[in-house]
C-alpha cells in the first residue's frame, strides 16, 4: 500500500458532523493526512451556532487504505461520522448508460407516427431499399460492444456479468467523446463459432462491431471472420486501438529524439492480441527491425511452440527479454509488471524509448529509470505521456460511420495514428508531452477526419 | 382512398409563402379541403409587409392523397410551396432513441473511477457476487425488444433492418410510459434454434426479454425454451401483451352489458400467435365456452390440420365462422379486414360484445352495426376503445424488474388485466368507455403495481 499513489479510482466520500469552532476542519484533514489519505473537494453541507455538516471526497491507494481513513475519523472522539461511501461503487449504480427517447410522445398523433400505424410505411420503405435503415433508424450511428468476458481489463476471465462495467464504460466514452451510441453485448458463450454466430445475428440493428475483452488467440480469428462476413466495420480496440496509440506516440517519441522509424531497432515484450496488432501496424508504418519476446524470451524460428501469429515474426536470434534489449532503440511493453530491470534499460542504445504499458502497474516503474531513458511512456494516466486506447476508438467509429466504411482499414489506422500525434506540434514536443491529452477535445475530430479521407478517397 | 379517414400516420408538413393579404391563409384551406385534407397546427414562421411564411401539418389518407394536397396547394398562382416533407420519415431520420451517459466525464477522476483502473474494482465485486450486476450495472432496468422480422405488423416477412423502425417504437414506449430502458435486437436469423441460442447468448446485459413480431407457431417454442433456460422474465407481446389488455376490456365490457365471464360464450376468429394466447388468458379467468375459428372455419376435433397449439382448443361441433357466432356472446376478431359481416353480428346473442381487432381494417367497420352490438372495440385510435398493447407492456416489465420476478406467469398477466379494467370506476363505465386511455398516466404504475404484489406474494 505505502507504495501506491492514492487515486480516484479508491476514492470514498465522507460526511461527518464537527463540532463549529475554529481548527476543527483542520484536526480533520490532519488525522487523514496522518494515514496518507489525500483530501480533494471540501464541501459545507449544513451549519448551526453548534455544529458543521461537511462532506469531503479521500483518494485511498487501496479498499483497505480507504478502510483505515474511515477508522481514523472515527477516532476522532468529538466528530460523528454520518456516512460514507465508495465513489466508484456510487457512480456505477443501476449502471452508466440509459436509452432515451429522441422524440416525444405526447399524443395520438406523436404515437400513430412514431409507431402504428406510420411506422409500418417507414419498415415497408425499407424493405423496399435496404439503405434506407442508415436513414430511417439507429443503425448508422450505433455500435456494438462485445465481449465474451474472457480477458476483462487485466483481471482475467471474469465472465459476461463481470465484463459489464467495462462495456458500459466503454459505450459512455463512445458518448461523451464521438457522439457514438454504443451498446454493450456480453455473451455468455467463449466458443469461437458460436461468438461468430451470435454477433453475425444481431449486426442487422448495428453499424459498427467493436470487439473488447477476448482473449488471444480467438480474437484474432472471431475478427478476421466477422469482418469477412459483415459489411460492417469490425474493431478489436485491445489490437487496433492500441496500435494505432502506440504509433501516435512512436512517430512523436522518435521525432523528440531525431531517430528515423526505418532504423530503429524495436523490442517487444509481450506477445498477446495487443502486441502483435501493435508490431503488425509498427511494420505498415516503416519499422522493419522488431525483436518480439514472450514470457519464454526471444520469439526465435528456433522454438517450435509458436501459434501462427508468432510465428510471423520469428528471428534467427534466440534468447532471454535481456538479450534483447541490447542496443535496442525502443522498448514496447504490453506484458506485466516489473519485467524490466533498470539494468536492462541502460544495455539500450542512447536515447533510448521505453512504452511500459502493462496495466495497472507497468514493466518498470518510470521513476527507477528516470535518469536513463530519452521518452517513457505509459498507460497510467498519473505519469506523462498516457498511451490510452481512448485517444482512438472514438474518432476511428466517428469516422467510419460518417463515411459509411465497409471495414477498418490498416490505412485508416496509419491515418489515425499519425492525426493523433499531429496534434502536439514540433515545437511543442517535449520527451514528457507526446500525446495529446485525452480531454483535448479537437482528437476525436481530427482522428474521425483523417479516417474519413482515407474513405473517401478509396 | 375515399373511404379512409385522414390521419397522423400520413401527415405531410407544408411550408409556403403567400400574399399578406386578408384571405390568403383561408384560401390555402379551402384548395385542401376541397381534396379531403385535414389541417391540423398552423404556423406563422416569418412576415414581412409583402408576404408571410407559414407551415401547415396536413393529415392525409395514403401517400397519393398526400401527393394530391400538395398538388392542389401548387396550383394556386399566387402562392409559393417552398417545402414539403412527410411527418412520419421526418420523425424517423436517425432513429428515435438514443444512447445517454447517465454520468459525466469531465477530468481524469471521472474517468479513472467510470473506466480504468476504477471499473476493475467494480468487474470483480460483481465477479464474486454475480447478484451485484443487478446493482452496479443496466442489466436492472433493461430490456432487450427482439425480433427476427418474420411477422412485422401486420405486412408479413419483412426481414431484421424494416424491423428496426417498430422495435425502436417499442424502446420509445417502454422509455416513455415506464422508464424501463430497452433495446432493439434484430436478428438476421429466422431458425429457431439459432434465435434461442442467440437470445440465450447475449442474455447477461438485460434483465428481460421482450420477443417481438415473431411468426407462430415458432414464436411459441422460442418462449417457451426460453422461459426454460433463462432466468429472467420472457413475454412475447404479441401473445401476452393482447392478451393483458383484452381481458382488461372484456372484464368491463361484460360489467356494462351485466353478464358473468363464467357463463358467456365466445367466438374467436384468428387463432394465430394472439388468438391462441387470449384464448387461453381467458380460460385462466373463468370463460369456459370458447369456440375458436381459423381461416378454415371452426377448429373442431373432426380436423386433421391442426398445430398442437390449435387442437387443445378443438370441440366437437364443425362449421363455419357464421356458424359459430349464433348465439354468441362476445366476438373477438385477431385475424383479417372485413370478415365479419352485419347479418353475422344481429346472430348473435343479445347485448353482444364485439371486439374486432385486426389491423389497422378491423373485422367489420363500426360503424357498420353500430345499433346492432352493445359494446364494440376495435384495435385503432380513432374509433372508441382502443385495445393497445402499450396499455400493458411497459407496467408489465416495470413491475416485473423492480420486483427481480425470474419470468412472467399467468397470474401476473391476470392481474396485469384487472389493474387496467380498475382504472374505469363502475359509475364511470359506458359502451363507449371499457378501457383507459394510453395517455392515462396511472397505467402503468398501477399494472407495476399488480405485477409486483403477486410477485411479493409468492
Amino acid at each position: 500500500m505505502a507504495n501506491l499513489t492514492p487515486n480516484s479510482a479508491y476514492s470514498i466520500k465522507i460526511r461527518l458532523e464537527l463540532p463549529n469552532q475554529p481548527g476543527m476542519l483542520a484536526k480533520t484533514l490532519e488525522a487523514i493526512a496522518k494515514v496518507g489519505g489525500n483530501v480533494g473537494e471540501i464541501d459545507l453541507i449544513e451549519q448551526t451556532t453548534q455544529t458543521s455538516i461537511r462532506e469531503l471526497v479521500v483518494d485511498a491507494a487501496s479498499t483497505a487504505h480507504a478502510t483505515e481513513i474511515i477508522a481514523a475519523i472515527q477516532e476522532l472522539a468529538e466528530f460523528k461520522l454520518i456516512s460514507h461511501s465508495d465513489r466508484t461503487f456510487d457512480l456505477h449504480k443501476r449502471g452508466k448508460i440509459s436509452i432515451e427517447s429522441r422524440i416525444s410522445v405526447q399524443n395520438r398523433a406523436d404515437l400513430s407516427m412514431a409507431y402504428t400505424p406510420g411506422v409500418g410505411r417507414v419498415c415497408q420503405a425499407i424493405h423496399e431499399d435496404p439503405q434506407q435503415v442508415y436513414q430511417l433508424t439507429i443503425k448508422g450511428n450505433t455500435v456494438a460492444v462485445v465481449t465474451d468476458g474472457s480477458a476483462v481489463l487485466g483481471l482475467g476471465n471474469l465472465g459476461a456479468e463481470a465484463a459489464l462495467p467495462v462495456m458500459e464504460g466503454k459505450a459512455l466514452l463512445f458518448k461523451e467523446f464521438a457522439g457514438v451510441d454504443a451498446f454493450p453485448i456480453c455473451l455468455t458463450t467463449q466458443d469461437t463459432e458460436e461468438i461468430i454466430n451470435t454477433v453475425v445475428n444481431i449486426a442487422p440493428v448495428f453499424g459498427g462491431i467493436n470487439l473488447e475483452d477476448i482473449s488471444a488467440p480467438r480474437c484474432f480469428e472471431i475478427e478476421a471472420r466477422l469482418r469477412e462476413i459483415l459489411n460492417i466495420p469490425v474493431f478489436h480496440d485491445d489490437q487496433h486501438g492500441t496500435a494505432i496509440v502506440t504509433l501516435a506516440a512512436l512517430i512523436n517519441a522518435l521525432q523528440v529524439v531525431n531517430k528515423s522509424i526505418e532504423s530503429v531497432k524495436i523490442v517487444f515484450n509481450g506477445a498477446g492480441a495487443a502486441g502483435i496488432a501493435v508490431a503488425k501496424l509498427l511494420q505498415q508504418a516503416g519499422v522493419s527491425n522488431i525483436w518480439m519476446c514472450d514470457s519464454k524470451g526471444i520469439i526465435s524460428s528456433d522454438r517450435t511452440d509458436l501459434t501462427p501469429a508468432k510465428q510471423a515474426f520469428a528471428i534467427s536470434t534466440s534468447g532471454k527479454l535481456a538479450d534483447a534489449m541490447v542496443d535496442a532503440d525502443v522498448f514496447i511493453g504490453l506484458s506485466g509488471p516489473g519485467l524490466v530491470t533498470p539494468e536492462m534499460v541502460r544495455s539500450m542504445a542512447t536515447d533510448r524509448i521505453l512504452f511500459a504499458m502493462a496495466n495497472p502497474t507497468p514493466e518498470i516503474q518510470p521513476e527507477l529509470v528516470k535518469d536513463d531513458v530519452a521518452v517513457m511512456a505509459t498507460g497510467r494516466s498519473d505519469y506523462p505521456n498516457q498511451i490510452n486506447n481512448v485517444l482512438a476508438f472514438p474518432g476511428v467509429f466517428r469516422g467510419a460511420l460518417d463515411s459509411r466504411a465497409p471495414q477498418i482499414t490498416d490505412i485508416m489506422c496509419l491515418a489515425a495514428a499519425k492525426a493523433i500525434a499531429s496534434l502536439i506540434p514540433t515545437a511543442e514536443l517535449t520527451p514528457e508531452n507526446i500525446v495529446p491529452s485525452v480531454f483535448d477535445k479537437r482528437v476525436a475530430t481530427v482522428v474521425a477526419e483523417a479516417v474519413k479521407q482515407v474513405v473517401d478517397n478509396r
